[in-house]
């Protein structure tokens, strides 16, 4: 993202927060629909979805948190609504800043599941601690 | 992505044809159904949706065609079966490879607009050329 | 809903049944997309959906009762299901009768949940009571 | 609605604009599928959806515009956003304001149709007009 | 079909017109959304989606027909809506007939499309004629 | 299905495989939204979904396995996803093949649901057996 655009968003140029807010709306509407959209994925009752977006010097941050009581893992949930906020972001921006990018979408922590909770690392490894 | 995982996908370990298939019907499906999930984006009558995979050393590289006869540009249909493909890719391989992340969604070219072609540079800014 | 209208759904001009089954079935299918269509609404499972018609006078009246063995109330889903009924009846009859409006859509009842039971007042106030 | 509500609405002790805005977005959203949701209503390619809130004394007044080139009206597009922005208001406000209720959705004014263009009159007529 | 539960269809022990109109409004209802179902089948804006049902001594025959003026043939709408239509029928007389089976789902004639207008031969060839 | 196009479907002038895992995702996708498509069934969180197809000489046979923990029976999810399967061959099928039919959708076998096991017998009749 250009800096040019996110200062627009910063200062209003671009009505920031009716951008963050639809890209909000619209992840958590996806969330929902992740197993329409991912064929191997099962359907799941989601219990709480947040959207948290950190407006950075050439970036928008996006960050998911998924919760669910049901028998699997929700990171495609969380994926899933991560991607289409940035989709919706990069729509809405998209005629003053052709060439934006959607860069490093990825599950940073899970925990709960079957196989332990872990967390990414700085170099891209995962470390799997106790709960 | 581990190179480890993409030496399977190679080998035959994981079954790679049929995640890329799946991937890429998920991906076509996706398209088709962008207005649905992008608030502001228009529904359009996509003429054409291509999807290829190349299998590289430590990630597989997607990458998306549509056309349209319709009046607005496709690029977000075009990201949106991008992205969604990824993550069907993502979605059959976590379970051995939890770390992978999604990278560079992006327009490379665009062909056909009111505002004309233009292309991406190596360096992240756009080109804009005669058609 | 002009007496005018009523009185052909009543004689069979306009095919009355035809018109309040498709309503029907088109509200039995929105309740069970209550969650895709309002953003903060969690996907529930339902148990069961029913819609009554009373042709009155100049209007026709709409009851929906649904019922969850799940987590949270299921207002929502007898509201959008009245509401999806109300416009199919809307759309069926428009060309005869292009000045009906939708009025008085809410909650008469509700029981079983956190909150307790309660009744909606004649005069539009909530009446508590034991279960 | 309760003036109660419509004044933590105005106050910001709800967060207004969060409720409006995803209002907004659903309504929008719904608007485009339409033809999902109504069995006989054939699905057209939306140009223009702009959906308005007035906060009142005692109600949110919401005001849908819907513009499309294509051959038929689009009155039930504009219903159907209306109807879902409500139902999305009533469920953010709902914990607090239980009796609220949805009054009033009907077609204002409408142009450009084969049947020429009209404007609902104070008493619920309709007049037609010259275009 | 037992010949008995067509009976009963036609007696009203099983109250049939709601049957065949709720197996109606899912086919129409199904026919909009071929392209979400099928994944290489082009969006199509339909004009027009009519279904016959003829109660017979043991089977009820479906009859779609589907009108477009749009790019491409509507056969794949007029079987879904066929094939949607009897897995409603199917649904809604289960559980006194679990052993009925949905036979014969074909494409009886087509006009108007690039490959001239053809008609099913009793022997199950394919005759083109002139239009 | 003539026996030519089977044929070029095992000699792989058809892409044979490309066909088939097409119509699987196609019909895994539709068993997750059969709720959505047949009025009167109910949402169900689906365990496990497999198809399974068979080249024969003059026809390709679709067997579907679908398992749920949920309430009630899931034949309706199979019988959905083989419908669509099935659909998704025909469609990519029809242009060299524009007479095949579908035939033989019914359910094979039934365990575990209120009514007890059942297996329908070579004449058509059910037969029911002990778990």
């Amino acid at each position: 993202m250009r800096g040019e655009t996110v200062a627009q968003l910063a200062e209003g140029t671009i009505v920031a927060r009716d951008v963050l807010e639809t890209a909000r709306v619209a992840g958590i509407q996806a969330a929902k629909r992740t197993s329409e959209l991912l064929p191997l994925c099962h359907p799941l009752l989601l219990q709480d979805i947040r959207i948290a977006f950190t407006v950075a010097e050439n970036h928008v941050a996006i960050e998911v948190e998924v919760a669910s009581v049901d028998r699997t893992g929700v990171e495609m949930e969380a994926l899933t609504a991560g991607a289409v906020a940035a989709l919706t972001i990069y729509d809405m921006c998209k005629s003053r800043d052709p060439d934006m990018s959607i860069e490093g979408l990825c599950v940073w922590e899970k925990s709960g599941g079957r196989s332990g909770a872990w967390r990414l690392t700085e170099n891209g490894g995962v470390v799997h601690f106790d709960t």
